[in-house]
């Protein structure tokens, strides 16, 4: 079974989290989509390892795991590599990519200097 | 004349802003294009003032400014309206228009669910 974590920084603020939680939605809603969950690094609730948790015991075998940063700082080249590399040994049999952060994307950057021009 | 200024987070790590670079080179590179450049909110340089000083010495009258944030948190809620209303106080002929943060638009969303699902 496929499973889709979006892994995002994490604020204290709940507004901050609605695009993550849109794209969760999005993804969800479309046919034979992925199981989706949200996780966030630090200031809120779920952490990766508990959300990592309940997809593998929901029955997830291949995680793809999509960091929602615009950059690929700190957070996204060292802190999460280090979750996946835990969680990786925790669950040997589980099949683990790692996309680049959403805002690296050519079509992400396209998209905003599009909206910049609007 | 026309400006349009990419505010993000800002990072100590150069490989964190190359994504908010890469948007605005897409910007200068077509016809027509407005005047841009990049600010941030902490931690690198330039920050919001001294590129907009900047723009404004160049000539712009209309300043787009588009926040680099996935969500509308504290930065894109508080701390941005605070420093573009202090930036009116001091130019009150400069026309300023803030977009809503790049992360909330809805094709940005779609965008990123189709990543997730590639």
């Amino acid at each position: 079974m496929k499973g889709v974590l979006l892994f995002g920084h994490g604020s204290r603020d709940p507004a901050w989290r609605q695009p993550i939680e849109a794209v969760a939605a999005r993804i969800a809603a479309r046919p034979g989509a992925p199981v989706v969950r949200c996780a966030y690094l630090e200031l809120c609730e779920p952490d990766f390892d508990s959300a990592c948790a309940e997809l593998v015991g929901l029955g997830v075998t291949e995680l793809r795991v999509l960091p929602m940063f615009l950059g690929m700082g700190r957070h996204a080249r060292e802190d999460l590599p280090a979750l996946v590399h835990a969680l990786q040994e925790r669950c040997p049999q589980l099949s683990i990519a790692v996309l680049p952060p959403v805002g690296e994307h050519p079509s992400a950057l396209d998209l905003f200097a599009d909206i910049a021009a609007l």
